[in-house]
């Protein structure tokens, strides 16, 4: 028998809660059958979901909880009065050993603080980031953080590219996987120090990656390197007006298809390449923002995803495992904070 | 006679130097027979260009300038050594009042450094900012800072909201703006410290815009406010991103649209509708970055922009003129500065 995967699911999470959850695991499993799943919620709304796929069924368990972290509570105010939440006992299971990965739809700022708080982080690494996979030309650019730090240092972006480095080696297959800082280029304007103070520890250290300096916006979805670091703050604002630039444009080519009779022919002829297209691009394929850096596997879906784009997160989550993502990171972690050069390059950087 | 508008063009500037800048001269003087053009740089270049143009040279004068600011040059230096540069006397003659406003596609970096060196902040402006329009939705996007301040404190994030509302007014013709401060949205992550400051003191004051709060990445392509303020690294990230995944998306459609022989025969018969899709959104449009809060109308050409992109950065430049911008900025800062509740928020933010 081939080793099994279990995936803790915070049932009640996102928009729709045990809805779009159990027929999401439906769907993973449909793709990887060493995958199992305990749903924590409400046992009275998910059971009958479950029953209904009887694959499914026979690879999990529910265990009901009585409360549920909504969408405005505020992480400290969820991590007091939150024991009982279906976030919460996810979160615990993977800490308990009882799963291997957690995954949940619901109020970011709650689950990073009780993943946090429950987990802790990986030694050599100070907080967690959000990473997930941005569309580019050739292949996908992974980029963290995209919001769990608004302000980074420069040992942050550091912990970061290794992170980052390590994700892009063992989980898409790329042997030493550039890296670069997110920077505005313009000579005379050279960033914030911790920009320059983190790229001059990764020229002098030895990590998973190949720093390739400092790149642009423009470079993110151009895919200039692998890896992009950089603060939360900007990854987020990056991040979202790439969404909105996507769907405009988007928008704007189904106008222009349908404003004229002569135009509508020609967009139906083009019909199949255009849903080809649309489908390499759909954004639920690269939901699953992946929080690096803590003790155990977590992974955030959007609020809002059906139970394709749910399903799509529980297997980044289930890749992580597979490829001992974790594992992988720790014993990096050792290789870089044993380097005489990180060392002096960080005293420096401080001073 | 009506008025006249004469605009001071580093004719050396940019990738193409006068090849691209006195044919743009001719196109914007078509588009605007009030625009009057002092051309600074290498005569013995500029002239034959001119007399090219049998319009554009009655309107022209050329003034020889010996030197050159280099696109790799240190702001720093090039403020010591570029004094007899055509960027320099291009600025200079703004200063002297022999010109209206200068137009450069020059080093970016130097342009702001001399401008503000020359001519100077608005009284009540503690530093310049590069607005630029974002295409968006329904209407564009003004905003600022795109790349002259790395850092931003609340009280000139406050001073942007204003130099964008008064442009939006002035030159867009909307009565009461809407104004919007970048941030990331989520609850858990208020964002930084003078982001919140900065929305508390646009709150409480009166000023001629509407101030809706925050927005985020996506409310920019997305038209929500007519004005967004960040600072000059986020608004770089951001516009860079916004224009990589447009090229992104529209290589990509094309591509769609050639991978096969229907969908290149609907793409063909679609062909008038997108043609006019894509002069919609023509980058060239938007071209001229507005340092605005400058003593005088300085515009920035991108570099590698033709005769019609550059024609486009002067007609930014001369509606600035013909608007009064920079009058009707001194207005209402004169208004701000005076507001009790201006002063005591500022005072409040600090601590």
């Amino acid at each position: 028998m081939s080793q099994q995967y279990k995936i803790a699911l915070d049932a009640m999470g996102g928009d729709f809660g045990p809805d779009v959850v159990v027929p999401a695991a439906a769907l993973a499993y449909a793709q990887n059958n060493n995958l199992r799943f305990i749903f924590f919620g409400d046992q009275y709304r998910i059971s009958p979901l479950v029953e209904k796929h009887k694959a499914l069924a026979k690879v999990s368990e529910v265990h009901h909880t009585p409360d549920i972290i909504s969408n405005d509570e505020k992480p400290a105010v969820a991590l007091r009065q939150g024991r009982n939440s279906s976030m919460r006992l996810a979160i615990n299971a993977v800490k308990d050993g009882g799963a291997h990965a957690v995954v949940s739809a619901g109020n970011t700022g709650a689950l990073m603080a009780m993943a946090k708080f429950v987990l802790k982080c990986l030694p050599g690494i100070d907080r967690p980031a959000i990473a997930s996979l941005f569309p580019a030309r050739l292949n996908d650019t992974v980029m963290l953080d995209m919001g769990a730090n608004i302000s980074c240092d420069a040992e942050m972006l550091v912990q970061f590219a290794l992170l980052g480095s390590v994700y892009a080696r063992v989980v898409r297959g790329i042997e030493r996987p550039t890296v670069g800082i997110l920077n505005i280029g313009s000579e005379e304007m050279k960033g914030h120090d911790h920009l320059r103070d983190a790229a001059s520890i990764l020229t002098n250290v030895k990590f998973p990656g190949h720093f390739k300096g400092f790149v642009e916006g423009d470079d993110i979805p151009n895919g200039t390197v692998d890896v992009v670091v950089t603060d939360g703050f900007t990854g987020n604002v990056a991040l979202k007006v790439a969404e909105g630039v996507a769907n405009l444009l988007l928008d704007s080519f189904k106008g222009a298809l349908k404003s004229s009779p002569l135009a509508l022919l020609g967009g139906l002829l083009a019909y199949g390449a255009l849903k080809r297209l649309k489908k390499s691009s759909d954004p639920r394929a690269y939901n699953g923002g992946m929080f690096l850096g803590l003790n155990g596997i977590c992974v955030k879906s959007h609020g809002g995803m059906d139970a394709y784009g749910f399903s799509c997160a529980i297997l980044v989550a289930a890749n992580l495992v597979q490829q001992g993502y974790n594992e992988r990171v720790a014993v990096e972690l050792e290789k870089l904070l044993g380097q005489e050069s990180f060392v002096s390059e960080l005293s420096g950087a401080g001073s």
